[in-house]
């Protein structure tokens, strides 16, 4: 079998991160590159990454995806442009009908049902009519606050309550995350933003719920949320931003699913610089109330970045082996390190493309 | 469409609590039972169970599998009847061509390839010339040191090296667990049982290392076993059994697994009653070095009956709706908790049945 041909859309901190990976990786290559990025286009990938071409055919950045995404001319496409399936939705469309899997960093996209039911079936008929599949997947959503807690239910008779909670470091993102988590902000500014949204604080409650009530059966009623600033008695400091005593550390965010008129599902999603400094531990923690009872705990957390470049690129064999559609951590086997040759955990007829 | 139908064979601690969970569950009912315990054949399954019949029909359990399962006489058998590959082959080879789909809780046939490759290969065949597909799974094998292991590989870019413990308390057993851990019995007696292999141990780590191993693409050498008695230096009694201060409270059992040469792969599991009395905590530990490091853990421990219960039921939708075959927990969706009318679950065409 030749060696799976990948693609990737969008080549920031997640795009880039996921070649690196996946340079590593037996019989798999990145083939094509799209970034419209004007310090990353019309360059050699292996420049723009700082790793060594060797032998391996050039791979130049092009911002034009018509360019990058012909019919079949890679296995998978891995997009990393967007938070949210209404503006994922065009350039998902494009690749799907070029008949290409997708794996998208999307948050929404990893359960579209949730918010975007709508655009999600014509995903869905798109991805069918072209033979393809279409997978949004990352840490969280995509692991932690849902697949994670899915897997945990597989070991209860009954379940009753579900509570879980991520408390994560955000040191090390940039400038783009302190201003949407609201970091190094007054309350005053950090509550007008939250109104007018442009704090958007974590985007994924609503899909990790409404596909643990979809996966479990329970009916769900509701989804809230709350974003409340997490307030810093320090001064902290990164590289990217500096929090006054008294200002805004991150952004705590908690969302409820309402079943049979109570709240069986709450999460807690605490975002901010520096936790450690007053003396905050960062962690993934799930307690599953039912037959049997749960405690879990991940110390540290696992963390963001990583864990999402990952999750994507483990799950490649998975979306390329799906049957046709619009599929989600429900459907596929639970995605796993890639340690071998990844042609090996192929189970279908890949064909040839043209350039082959 | 109709109810789903179930049949399980061995009503002993696992068959009946499968029994119990499943009575409690919407749009699948217990229609058929195999038991030649001469305290449970030809008695009423409610009687048996001590649960009120209600409206339903009645089951009568049956000593004869040949009058229990017939061709498609349910929708699937749940076979709790053996630990070891070779024992269950021949029953789950009859149930296979009544054209009915198996889950097993014994424990080899979670990772059959592992120690009886031949069986596996021909149960995969009888299964697949069946149309119908085959599990093994619960707790531990099938879930704690293997699939949530590889669960959490998923979101590693790199593994090097995977530590597991899974420290439990075998207070709850009865006798014949007593007796294959050992516990009670002096140190010279305990050498001597794992000598003759009268005492048994854990039955799983070679199929939980191998369904890693295969799961990730590592090249597995060999697996190493150790088994040593666990001393009390205290007095422990439980209803089923005496342990005298420097006697054995039960069986430290520890497997390795071999990739280049290096142990990658450590899995430890004490198995002993009332740990708390020296002060032992119990719990599920999971330690991966790699890219990230993941350090879990889960307190106390999934609790292994109840644990290997809900994973056999709950897997019920996913081997109905897979290919033909025999399947691991490498090729399905994650099991969880069904919460719902069980038939929203099934993507395949359930024929009516005979007697429907």
């Amino acid at each position: 079998m030749r060696n799976i041909k990948v693609g990737i859309w969008g080549f920031g901190a997640m795009g880039s991160g996921m070649a690196k990976m996946l340079l590593k990786k037996e019989g798999i290559d990145v083939v094509a590159v799209c970034d419209r990025n004007a310090k990353r286009k019309d360059r050699s990938m292996y420049d723009v990454l700082g790793v060594e071409r060797g032998e391996r055919p050039e791979v130049i950045i092009n911002s034009n995806p018509e360019l990058v995404f012909t019919e079949k001319s890679v296995d998978v496409a891995l997009l990393a442009t967007d938070s949210f399936t209404k503006n994922a939705y065009d350039r998902i469309k494009f690749v799907l009908e070029q008949k290409i899997n997708v794996i998208s960093t999307a948050e929404e996209l990893a359960y579209p049902q949730a918010q975007q039911p709508e655009l999600a079936k014509s995903l869905d008929e798109v991805a069918k009519s072209n033979g393809v599949s279409l997978l949004g997947t990352g840490i969280n959503p995509g692991f932690v606050l849902d697949l994670l807690i899915l897997a945990l239910t597989g070991t209860c008779e009954e379940v009753e309550h579900i509570k879980a909670s991520r408390v994560n470091d955000l040191s090390p993102f940039g400038r783009a995350v302190m201003v949407e988590q609201g970091v190094g902000i007054t309350k005053e500014t950090f509550e007008k933003g939250v109104k007018n949204g442009s704090i958007a604080g974590h985007v994924g409650f609503p899909e990790s719920i409404n596909m643990i009530t979809d996966g479990i059966g329970w009916n769900l009623e509701k989804v809230d949320q709350t974003r409340e600033p997490i307030m810093s008695s320090v001064y902290r400091k990164t590289d990217y931003v500096e929090v006054e005593a008294g200002n805004v550390a991150g952004c705590r965010q908690c969302g409820y699913g309402y079943v049979d008129g109570q709240v069986k599902i709450e999460m807690e999603h605490p975002q901010q610089v520096l936790p450690h400094l007053e003396g905050q531990k960062t962690g993934d923690y799930i307690t599953i109330t039912g037959t049997p009872n749960i405690n879990l705990q991940i110390t540290p957390e696992i963390p963001g970045g990583i864990g999402t470049i990952a999750m994507c690129v483990n799950s490649i064999p998975h979306v390329i082996n799906a049957k046709p559609g619009l599929k989600t951590m429900l459907d596929i086997p639970v995605p796993r390190a890639m340690m071998g040759d990844v042609r090996e955990l192929i189970e279908v007829e890949i064909e040839s493309t043209v350039e082959a």
